[in-house]
């Protein structure tokens, strides 16, 4: 590490572990170090600082939390893609890094601070653990909010993203003729206290649903709705005896930030063409299995049946395992027939089946549901049976008119006409590309994913890219395991937003960044 | 205890534990079990039938888990007044017990099985921990979803329920137009992804209201909006550092139990008339205190200024202390100025104040606000931004509409207008009895407490009552710590959805009850 002089003021008005966190900040945001940049851990920092290693916990904590590094397991700090408009905005406004008032506006230290590259893995040893607490603090935490166009901040005019779903095609006069049913029929007890698992009527909706369409055997008691999976995952948190979940690696961040944050040992667990491994998953000690065997995010593994009765039976083997079956997309298939939950096939009641409204209708509309085994029933009665509803009666009761009214089944139908349009288009682009080496996870779900032939590392493409206006993903991100051996570059392309002709010029746009 | 045969077939295909679950439940069915008698604790019943410990505490945890015993801390289990409707449920609907396919629809086991009325405190040592894990699982779970209306299950006429507001006076005509607006107004944007903490609009004018109504001083970056209260509890259980919580004896048993839920260690504290004894919080190591000095619930008790410098002294004393100011129905006062807040006399920054609007407009709507200190902004960007809101835009941007129009400051005016003329009426009916020795909690609130000059235990009156068609609550239900010595007993009454002839028949009745 080169020229690593931070003139630190010690018995200044200004700790010392705000001005190595103002420094940093300043580089950041001068461009002097780059978005995806490695920076040295915070033991090595404190050693070359001279100061204790809390001090450079404290100051990479607060930038942090403020959403200017994350962190990657196992492996350290990197610099984040900032939002070119977050830049502009004072410190008070919604949505902008927290800036408190003791903090000095301008960068208080002058002096050059010469950040290396990426610092061996050796240097990597001290990460973990160096904000607050153990383990998984804050990984992810902020990126959502900290996106960034590139150095260059160029607007991002197509974004391949993973999270958006196509709510302009929404028919909006169904939603208002629903709205309306719920008005003339409902107004009066809505706001009568309402049944804490959700409503009646939705639930034998969702149950009817369920059933038709993801082969989902239960009744309407075993289902509870809720606000979003996060939070049905901390109801289950609050029944499951269990404490360790092994997951998929990659697997879906925010179900492992929650895992986290709410104290779970977590055993990840490597996938084959068939999905989760067994034998790792009986190795790993966990009595719970987080999976998506309908199409695995972000791979988009499809899990044959042999597999899933491999799965089924581990489950079956102790007393209190379970698997979570996150189904949170498989509405949208575009190539045979669909294979039907592994709800559906579970004998022994040993799967919670996971659904959600945020693919089939929009994140926004903050509705999820899960179908509990009969044996948890009682343990949800009793644990969590006293928490109200975290979705609204009035939320509840114009879906239960969307869906009675037979809205829900046509906007499915529609979506998914629009969807394997773009989807047929990605896939003819990317078919093109001399550099797209393999496709993975097509046919289904909102993404693909294609391995690119190519010298560069993920972060560079995804750089690159963002230079050229298109934002795309690093598989990378996703790892819950600290990587392995340098595999090709693997991009996850979401193309729920898009139209067939901006995919047509993403992919243009990509392939120049990946040739440049 | 006598004639204790509850005839085991072992080695049959019953487990045992299904057998004495079955029975002790037959028998509370048919009435031979009293709702709030005290059953034997696991350890002694283990001993008389001969069986192990393990089986008793499953047959309790059955019990318990379908609401028809619950437990008091410290004390044991007691029968459950269950719900007249519940027991001509089938097993199928919602509501009803939980009852699995493979338990026998009858009681399979025949013989008697006589009860003592309590057992002494002698044989109560082995109750805590019997169920599943220490401590403080599923009290209180069920008790809600099976109250009941005494022995002979006359239907109740006048419910002095503490959790109900009077929403049939709400003026749906407002909030139609609400609704309008955010139907002609917001609908194109309705399925955009909104933000983690809540709509900025609606911040703004929470914020406002909060420093207008409750001199709450805050900037709407500090406000995180959530599906009701206990959601909150979640997301602070995952930002704060602290495992103990200090809680007011008797407390609000929602937040009590999702504590217990989270693990978090209760340190109960005792309160003497200003409110929650510093000396005791400072004794009980605990980092973080969980309190309501507006109008304490169930007590009723107004934190006198002094009390609060204390409490907020203590707060400042230590680093990542915290006080959650649980403001649940501030809005109504009737008598004298109101206090503002605690959060706005607050120098040290170390007050979470906790607002819904359950008891504003009605528990259904599912709206609850935190106002975060500053210096917990950071860690709530870190561990919990990556959670959406629990509240959906459409709840969100209605709300903001009801509360910008005006409608939210009318719909108070009215709301506290009918509550102050309720609040009368009970005290009026309250002060012609002989019996009703001292009344607490008035002047605020949407219930107060009344000491009963009598004999008979809080549960005997409670019980009489509902013979005669009024339910009252016992503050002992509400108490965290083990009962002391028997006080006299003292009865909840909220007043909120009674009428004012209502209450002056009901507390007719109870005179009854209380005087046969």
């Amino acid at each position: 590490m080169k020229e690593l002089t931070i003139p630190l003021e010690s018995g200044g008005k200004v700790p010392l572990y705000e001005q190595i966190y103002q420094y940093i900040k300043q580089d950041i945001l001068d461009g002097k170090i780059s978005p995806g940049e490695k920076l040295p851990s915070t033991r090595l920092l404190a050693k070359y600082l001279q100061v204790s290693r809390s001090t450079t916990d404290l100051a990479y904590g607060q930038l942090l939390s403020e959403g200017y590094v994350r962190t990657v397991p196992g492996s350290g700090y990197y610099v984040c893609r900032i939002q070119h408009e977050l830049l502009q905005l004072t410190g008070n406004g919604y949505g902008s890094p927290v800036r408190m008032d003791r903090w000095p506006a301008g960068s208080p230290i002058g002096g050059a601070f010469g950040w290396q590259g990426s610092v061996q893995s050796a240097g990597c040893d001290g990460v973990q653990g160096a904000v607050q607490s153990a383990g998984c603090d804050g990984i992810w935490g902020n990126v959502q909010s900290s996106e960034y166009d590139g150095v260059q901040r160029k607007p991002i005019r197509c974004d391949f993203s993973l999270e958006e779903v196509e709510w302009s095609n929404f028919s909006m006069t169904s939603w208002r003729k629903a709205v309306k049913c719920m008005l003339q029929e409902e107004m009066d007890g809505l706001f009568e206290a309402g049944i804490p698992q959700g409503e009646e009527n939705l639930r034998q909706e969702i149950g009817r649903y369920l059933y038709q369409a993801r082969g989902v055997s239960c009744q309407a008691q075993q289902i509870v709705i809720g606000a979003g999976n996060e939070y049905l995952l901390m109801l289950l948190d609050q029944m499951l005896p269990a404490r360790a979940v092994a997951m998929e690696s990659p697997t879906y961040r925010q179900a492992y930030q929650t895992f986290c944050n709410l104290g779970w040992e977590i055993a990840p667990v490597s996938m084959d063409a068939a999905g989760m491994r067994p034998k790792e998953l009986n190795d790993s000690g966990a009595n719970l299995a987080y999976i998506m065997p309908s199409h695995q995010f972000p791979l988009g593994t499809v899990m044959p049946m042999k597999r899933r009765m491999e799965l089924l039976q581990w489950a079956a083997k102790a007393k209190e395992r379970y698997i979570i079956e996150d189904d949170y997309d498989s509405e949208f298939r575009y190539k045979g027939k669909p294979i039907p939950s592994l709800q559906g096939s579970d004998p022994y009641g040993r799967v919670i089946y996971l659904g959600t409204f945020s693919k089939s209708i929009a994140p926004a509309i903050r509705v999820s549901y899960m179908v509990l085994p009969l044996e948890l029933l009682a343990a949800y009665r009793t644990r969590c049976g006293f928490y109200s509803s975290t979705v609204s009666r009035i939320q509840q009761q114009i879906l239960y008119h969307f869906m009675r009214e037979g809205y829900f089944e046509r906007h499915l139908n529609k979506m998914r006409r629009i969807y394997h349009s773009r989807h047929d288009a990605l896939l003819q682009s990317l078919k093109g590309q001399s550099w797209a080496r393999q496709i993975y996870g097509e046919n289904a779900g909102l993404h693909m994913l294609v391995e690119v032939q190519t010298d560069k590392s993920e972060e560079t493409i995804v750089r690159q890219a963002a230079q050229r206006q298109v934002r795309v993903y690093g598989l990378g991100e996703y790892s819950i395991r600290p990587k392995g051996d340098k595999a090709k570059p693997i991009l996850l392309l979401g193309y729920a937003r898009l139209t067939e002709e901006q995919i047509a010029e993403g992919i243009r746009r990509l392939q120049q960044a990946i040739e440049e």
